[in-house]
């Protein structure tokens, strides 16, 4: 090695010995007589200083010839600082410098290497190989790197076996898009990248794997909204012979594990609640259980009264916020117009102040008497001082908004602490949904999705339901939810042939499409499939979340633009005439 | 769980014990008033039983409706075995049943689920998932597992982090095919998937990241030849601020931890060998260093004496074969023939048998008198009863084919034994080497490749050679090789941008080029690159040289044969014109 010590480990206790230190940069500080050097590297920094008169002299010239980021091998002797930095880890000492070794310069850097850097995203993102120098940012990827470490330290400890599943799979319709990979040596045939690997875990799973993980890239061709990358990574897991309880056990002993390891974080037991009861209660299928503020019903309390909107609306339902009840006629014209944009939703919003005095101001007084106005309080537990907000129309909707509103609350009273975790499972999904925008090929108008996917197994005792009310079956299907976000889902797997194919048809599949897309885990479910079902973590959003962050960008070394474009070594690109002649493909005329 | 013990893991010590099993029926053996049937999960095969008489009847009938593989629950109580079966684990006991729920039927599987199955290749890959059911096909995955398991935690040891880098990068037409995917949202623009990390590894050395790993799936668009396959696993590791030798001991440690933890093996420490001696004394790059059986050069001592074939050669060497002396006619005309084919693509074979009399009896008697041959045989230190093989020609082809003989004499000699392994590196590589069939853009015939890749930097002294002699550049590029295989390779990298660019020059990348493909390298070396190298092994290879087997195949989940094709999903296929369409690229005219 270079280097005797890293930048992050000398201390006091090293006084006098003679080492040798490689690093960047971070900082030069000359004062005529004496100059300090901040070196830098990824353990920490330690400040070297050299002094007129006392450093040799061709040390020094060389000294005063570098700048930001150069690269630099030291000697010199470990001495103790006068003034200490209370800071750093090697605050307590500074280095002496002997000799001095460039062993690289470096251009000034287009920003600063520093926690607040003066870079914008678009050059951070070109020059990500310097922005990757600072510290949040490498801290992110150690944090990364250790909930990998730890993830796999729990699952070995279980007897999961990680299996790498192939990359080069088969493109299936189903789903969202799929990239493809042209084959040269099959000409007009192509590759997909998996978005899973869902059929081939399953597949362990009947040979006999019984326990099986892998931290592992998957790909989806879809728009990019903010924050979604085309290539993203899954801890994927499938265990056999479990029920659904078995699952959630140990899985939530992985996250609570992670929790104690990475973060020091004892993690109460994860409460479970039925997706039916998050939609009631939360408005929403990844409710943010930092806080409470759970929903009332008012419909058939508010019912009734006179008042158009709430008569006509099937749902009437509203939240208490605590300690609002002064909010001023600005702040509740504000959260009026911010449940009315277009993504929110709702057409108004009604609003019960309950006094200090035990009075009530609503904007709705013309329609309902103080005494029902009580009513409606003692309805929500109101105390004095609170504040109802109250929504109406149609069930999914209002949910929808209200659960906006509850989250736009949480935020505005500080009920959403980023250094404050709860999770929670949501269970019990439904198994199928309408899509209107999408046609069965006989051009039927819309046609059932699958919730999770076509793998899943209804509940038995939902299946009657099938024919006369699918969208009423229940699925073996479970989230597992932090803070308001999906960090993993999963399900019980269909397991038999017979049921698969009973999936396949109600999701639209002709028994050839079917066969054609699937046949072959069809086929492995009739030499002896086991019960099984697993769960996937987004691994990247789990990683943001430990740390604190909203964004997954930043933990991702090499992350690509919303275009899906990678600045830094700019891709996607042209390729030659002769690459797509060997893989008998043609770009199409663009300008067309 | 649906099972309290697995089919591996009940003993003597269990006897009385209720317990639950789940498993696949192995077999069966129906003996009237006795039924036991095997059952078999990961873990192991526990045997249970049947009574008549003393089963319940209803369990007696489901149990003899069962087949092979079929899919079972059983419950039973503990008992000890009259006649113990020391093969097994379990083999003290076996479960009197008392119920037994079918959980899964099975079709007869297309081949036996057996060590020795008699399902041929073809069958065996379409049925994957039930190939993957035999012991030894698991047992290499579980040896993979380990073996991934040991990397990470020798290498998290030393600090080291796991990056995950992107697998939608850059295509660039320097070394193998890419395979590439289209971009939707770039229309007319590809991604490629990566060869290797190389150039996001050595970004991350300038990030300051020091050590990297990363467990990582490469690809390659190859015409596979037996034992390739398009998708391929590397242990890919950079570390900065180091000198070759601290790679070289670095990774040898890797190595070494694994064959104490993964096969109980100490291994010693491992050799270095110049390129050059590999060359002249193995005639391989990745000589098999179980045997010696080094070459000794022959040419002065046999030239001169009018045996027109040696006169005329560049190079005459030879193998002496200990105990060989009594070789029958027709065995060395065996090996003549060995020699003679175009593979191996020597003229002729001479040799020299060293009777145990003290007589020599050559194939060359015409020339040399016994003399002669007793000199030679004291060059190779050679005993009565050995036997001398010797080759002339053109010094490479002739070390070649010696080469070959060599193995082809391990081999027949019994000394490649796959339980015993002998590692060294081989250093000192050649920088570049000429390769005849690709041309300059310019149309010049014939070019210089780089014999690792583009980044590997030249040994300084050998620098000024680069103009006048490049052929005989020496590299800092390093091979492990294990018992003839070539594990893993690696080098120190440039890391300032004149000699990267000097580099792209000689291997005929014109400015503009080199600029396109890899301008972020050379910008990165520009802002504070350290001194960094690294190195990555073959983990399909290296799975397979500690299972003792010739394959990769058997060590990879989900293989692809030989045309690239997964047998068991049936993919590549073709996709919709829609994804076509949306691709902006059509498939050409096949017919064409």
């Amino acid at each position: 090695m270079l280097r005797t010590h890293t930048c992050g480990e000398l201390r006091i206790s090293d006084v006098n010995k003679t080492v040798s230190l490689t690093g960047w940069v971070q900082r030069t500080r000359d004062k005529g007589s004496l100059l300090w050097i901040d070196l830098r590297d990824r353990y920490g920094i330690t400040q070297l200083f050299l002094e007129e008169g006392k450093t040799d002299a061709s040390v020094l010239t060389a000294a005063r010839g570098i700048g930001r980021e150069f690269v630099l091998k030291v000697q010199g002797i470990v001495v103790e600082r006068i003034s200490k930095n209370d800071k750093l880890a090697t605050g307590d000492i500074e280095i002496k410098i002997t000799s001095i070794e460039i062993l690289n310069s470096s251009k000034v850097p287009p920003f600063t290497i520093e926690e607040n850097t003066d870079g914008g995203d678009d050059l951070r993102m070109k020059y990500r190989y310097l922005d990757l120098r600072r510290n949040s940012v490498r801290e992110n990827l150690m944090l990364r790197h250790k909930m990998a470490q730890q993830t796999r330290i729990y699952l070995d400890g279980l007897n999961f076996i990680e299996v790498e599943t192939p990359v080069l799979i088969k493109s299936t319709p189903e789903g969202a898009r799929d990239f493809v990979v042209p084959s040269r040596m099959n000409p007009g045939e192509f590759y997909a990248l998996p978005q899973s690997p869902q059929t081939f875990k399953q597949l362990l799973m009947v040979s006999g794997f019984d326990r099986y993980y892998q931290i592992v890239k998957c790909f989806r061709d879809e728009d990019l909204r903010a924050d979604r990358q085309p290539e993203f990574t899954q801890i994927d897991c499938e265990m056999a012979f479990i029920t659904q309880e078995d699952i959630l056990h140990t899985f939530e002993g992985l996250v609570r594990h992670l929790f104690k390891h990475v973060k020091g974080i004892d993690m109460p037991s994860v409460p479970h609640m039925t997706y039916a009861d998050a939609m009631n209660f939360y408005g929403s299928d990844k409710p943010d259980t930092r806080f409470e503020m759970k929903f009332k019903e008012l419909t058939s309390v508010a019912q009734g009264k006179g008042f158009p909107v709430f008569d006509g609306a099937e749902l009437v339902a509203g939240i208490c916020a605590t300690g609002c009840a002064e909010y001023t006629r600005k702040q509740l014209d504000e959260l009026t117009e911010f449940v009315k944009k277009p993504q929110i939703g709702a057409k108004g919003l009604v609003y019960v102040q309950c006094k200090s005095d035990g009075t009530f101001k609503s904007s709705v007084d013309k329609f309902y008497s103080a005494d029902d106005l009580k009513k409606w309080a003692s309805h929500f537990d109101a105390q004095p001082g609170d504040l109802l907000l109250i929504l109406s129309g149609e069930k999914a909707k209002t949910q929808k908004a209200l659960g906006e509103l509850r989250l736009k609350m949480g935020d505005l009273l500080g009920l959403r602490d980023k250094n404050k975790f709860s999770a929670l499972w949501v269970v019990d999904f439904p198994l199928l949904e309408w899509n209107e925008e999408t046609n069965l090929p006989t051009g039927q108008a819309g046609r059932w999705h699958a919730m999770h996917h076509p793998f899943t197994s209804p509940k038995p005792g939902d299946l009657s339901l099938l024919d006369s009310d699918p969208g009423k079956v229940r699925a073996n299907a479970y989230d597992m939810v932090i803070n308001g976000t999906e960090v993993g889902g999963g399900s019980i797997r269909i397991h038999d042939r017979a049921t698969q194919q009973l999936m396949f048809t109600k999701l639209g599949f002709s028994d050839e499409e079917a066969k054609k897309q699937f046949g072959f885990l069809m086929d492995a479910f009739e030499f002896g499939a086991p019960p099984h079902g697993g769960i996937a973590f987004g691994f990247d959003r789990l990683c943001s979340l430990f740390g604190g962050a909203d964004s997954i960008r930043d933990f991702i070394a090499f992350p690509k633009n919303n275009s899906g474009r990678d600045m830094m070594i700019d891709t996607p690109s042209t390729i030659s005439q002769e690459q797509l002649k060997e893989l008998s493909i043609s770009v199409n005329d663009l300008k067309k």
